[in-house]
């Protein structure tokens, strides 16, 4: 029972069978393939978004570390949550994309971003002052680093004072599958009706072997997209495997079947977590993700019963490590079944 | 007829199969799959390395910019080809990645670097002097851009050249197998015996999805590997799925009969082209690619017998499109046969 | 009366002085003249430190940006507070050097950073860990940018967790001078003996026309800073104007004499200003910085009375401009005397 | 007798009075000096050019790699001649500042660009073309790095070419003070008239302490320019230390008086050293510099009679350091006199 991340799993199969399909002959390099041009239409259609130019990259952090670049100058802020994976797990990607932009951290309960701490922050920018960075981007993530959802209106608010501060709005949909399965509401009530510029279209983590489509709802960075992917050495030759995953990935709403049976699992799972002694959970499961402090003892149960999952000393609370609760996460990705959750909550119970 | 790269063509069925094996059940993200572990050893063994380091990317390019980025400062001088894919073809990769270091040419016949001009070079590189970028690296290409091969010896006079002027040294091997299989000598021979610190041995082009092997033969370079890897967004989560195209292509040799079929179906096919009027062969034909000027009759023909190739005016010669000849690259890869090499001569014969 | 910055005012006449003796005859160019030299050689014994590498450079942003970039590397954190230089006024200066290093902001009261604040965030560090930046820089500030001090103890208590965690530590000595008159301890108790390895010595706000040392207490680093700051277009072909400069300042304790000043007419006004109605200094008056703030007629009345300094509405407690109290700075240089002061608090009193 | 660059000896006594005459009172910082203002309208006046924008850097480094990042972006290549200072002399600034773009080599005889040579590399540059760098700025240099002169129709035709693909034109007028001076044209007819965007207006070489200005004909790029400056560390908070030297530099044509004396000196002393046997000057000399080869014999006597300038074997030729002739460059500032050349030719004269 494999819960670290929603990356360990195996591809959906109808995605294997197309990337096997695909090797068929002999096909035009670097994003010229057919199946590309097959991709853009459906995520133009299903988003509602005639406009659109879409790309496809291999990894997530690609996918958010060029577009922000796109978005954003050298000089430029950028506003995120602190615990945003553009911030925290990319190693400095969006940095080296940007050519040395900054991140600035506007928190939030939750993972959320609170809008009046981002008016705040916003207000107190100085531009145009030449001495400071200037505000450009704002990039938000949903479904969230802590598995919760921002509501179209809450992503709203959120855009609005971007916009009306002449911001550009990024965001990190590594998870947005599960966000439009969650909240069943359209794409595009998600992303541009809600006031979204470029979107990282995750794939890999909802039964992709390793793609995520870049949508831009403003085709004017289109060319410039083009060139940073190119020189961040992100454009596949055979392109086409990756725009067969794709292309599989939205046909016949696979994308959000995938989505709604990790969410699924992850509501069973902390349902029974949730009820046990000795476990918190730390934010509301509103998606596919599950954090939660538990005691040492509930911990070594799962582990000995074949749970597989991260842990770790919460030391944000404290530097001590001995002191510290110990924290983990539990994410469903789309595989799981009633019955391995069961398995799961067996395990956990001792 | 498709011979426009040797990246248009399907993959290789055992690598395919792979792919497919390796999605059962769950994995370590990030490089921690046991196949990876697998890569590693096999290409210790075959390259008769025990302490070379191995890292999976998915493009040529990225393993080009960050092997150069880990063996040159932003100030180093990076010595190549002007041909070579890391000037040329990269959309300025390399300086992306290095952080703005200076790719210095130093030219050759049939895209070999003359030893005598990179000893021209060095002996005037300006050292230690703040006012100039630092000799730092060495960039050969084998088989080069033109389709030609560097010898174990030529190669080591090349790279003694720069050793003795504390140079390191990278080499380009997106084709390095079918190097291997044309000059029938050990993959060590022809590279760290041949002097080379860091190789990109090419998966892509030969039968591969998309994925290259950077193998480090010093190993002090891997963390710095790693994390200039992550940071350019080239750490794939499901790195399952490269790890298993790799080990296919390693396992019983796969590389090089892939490597040696390709290379056969451009010697017949050269064999028949140079032997034709309107056509002249700009280069030995040695590995897989060839490069020629030919008439733009004998071009049409081609193309309405169905040959499909790249063909430019060479305004390397005159930038008067009218007046430059015409110029073309037909490459081999591994699925070709003779039957259709045959029938592609027939095309060109008109 | 002015008072918006101590960068605002006259270079001291020994500075002017030495500028003009240096302009006899002809000298080497880029840091080979005879001044430098002496510069070296005074640092050196003024800090007791006979190995430390000395470098100028023109502005204090230079200073810090080229040290970062020595110290940490693309991928590095460098820990700071959230008011300093280096973060907020340098318009991304230091990522822009160091090729995207991220600024982790560690806070603390008056400008000063929290040692347990350091310790929390520097145990939450994952390393080594490819996923995250890696914590390779503290970077302080004394003066600080509130006008407070660290004593050479609270810096090396500092410095010693930083140490402990493998950090290399800079010290933005913009206004050192005015830290060491205040003090009264040494400038080596201050730098290398409070753990300080690459130290900013600021020239400019303290009688000089624009000049700051860098002091590499750890030589090691001389050739990578030489390049960078080349590189950087900071290495001055006339460097003799700066040596000059530097050399007066540092002369007969001269850059001692000056701050001395300057942190005299800070207290005095001060205290003036502390004790009127309507007036809260926002941070303990300790070098020669004052931050305070004042009821709209107090500040009203000191325009109308000739007094220039910075006031804004502070909009870090609102980002309503209307609601926000007004804030302001006022920053003493070398040149104000005791009449000047009385004057000023004369305005403000209305 | 000192000949090793204009940047090794005195600044012009006009220049240094008004650094002395800025030092008296408060000034606004960062360029906000009444000073500045004046410069700005002198060089609007003074080049016909009533939008232009003008700011102040303190080295022609800073000047060039600014504007080349202002008019170039991280994928553009950047044309400009092998000796050109951009490629040559800044440790690679320019692709620091630009964040990675590509110089692209352009030879020609005696330093100066061929159009020939410049139109083959402009049809051959593949756009737009995602896998390449893209043509963005032709960057010249008057006078060049042979001291020899491009006329203003000269200019016009390299500029003509570079327009018609759709560049930009950078000048690095380091020496342009010399340039105007020797062709007797105005500073427009060398300037925008001739087709050049952005000028690197140089002084430090020609009595000035470290001041040069950066004139902005497409005044659109003025925010960024500011961006760019202050990010890269070259916003001088006492910037009038800066605005009085340029200001003193532009007033009643000192600038060209004092570039006309330079190059006279080198006219006679080139004519001198022309006329030896031994000596074989190797470009004509027509502003302030002189390259020749010339024996040891004469070196020597030369040395001995106390003259300095560089020499030294001439590598580019041979990498045999005892078989290379011996080079060397010799260079005039404003403040050589008749005599001082006379004895100077004497003590060549052995």
């Amino acid at each position: 029972m494999w819960f670290t991340s929603d990356n360990a799993g195996p591809a959906a199969p109808e995605v294997m069978a197309a990337v096997q399909a695909a090797n068929e002959g002999f096909a035009w390099s670097y994003g010229e393939d057919a199946l590309m041009a097959e991709v853009e239409a459906q995520i133009r259609d299903q988003f509602e978004a005639p406009d659109a130019k879409v790309y496809l990259v291999a990894t997530g952090s690609a996918a958010n570390s060029i577009s922000l670049a796109c978005l954003t100058p050298p000089w430029g802020a950028i506003y995120c949550h602190p615990l945003a994976h553009v911030e925290i797990d990319e190693c400095g990607g969006p940095e080296f994309y940007t050519g040395g932009a900054k991140l600035v951290l506007v928190d939030g309960q939750d993972g959320k971003m609170d809008p009046d701490a981002l008016a705040l922050k916003l207000a107190a920018a100085r531009v145009p002052d030449v001495h400071h960075v200037q505000k450009s981007t704002l990039s938000l993530t949903n479904v969230t680093e802590m598995g919760t959802l921002y509501t179209p209106a809450e992503l709203g608010r959120l855009t609005s004072l971007a916009k009306d501060a002449g911001l550009r709005v990024h965001l990190d949909g590594a998870r947005f599958s599960n966000a439009v399965a969650a909240l069943g509401c359209s794409p595009a009530e998600l992303s541009w009706k809600a006031g979204v510029d470029m979107l990282s279209f995750g794939g890999t983590k909802n039964g992709c072997m390793g793609v995520e489509a870049v949508v831009l709802f403003d085709p004017d960075l289109a060319w410039e997209f083009e060139l940073r992917r190119k020189r961040g050495a992100h454009l596949f030759s055979k392109h086409r495997f990756l725009s067969a995953q794709m292309a599989a990935y939205l046909k016949d709403g696979l994308w959000l079947d995938l989505a709604a049976r990790a969410n699924r699992a992850a509501a069973r799972l902390a349902a029974g977590l949730g009820a046990m002694e000795d476990v918190t959970l730390l934010a509301p499961v509103e998606a596919n993700m599950i954090f939660l402090h538990l005691s040492e003892a509930r911990n070594a149960a799962a582990e000995a019963g074949g749970v597989t999952y991260y842990s770790w000393p919460d030391l944000t609370r404290t530097p001590d490590e001995k002191a510290a609760p110990l924290a983990a996460r539990l994410v469903c990705d789309w595989s799981k079944t009633d019955a391995e959750i069961d398995r799961t909550l067996a395990a956990f119970a001792g």
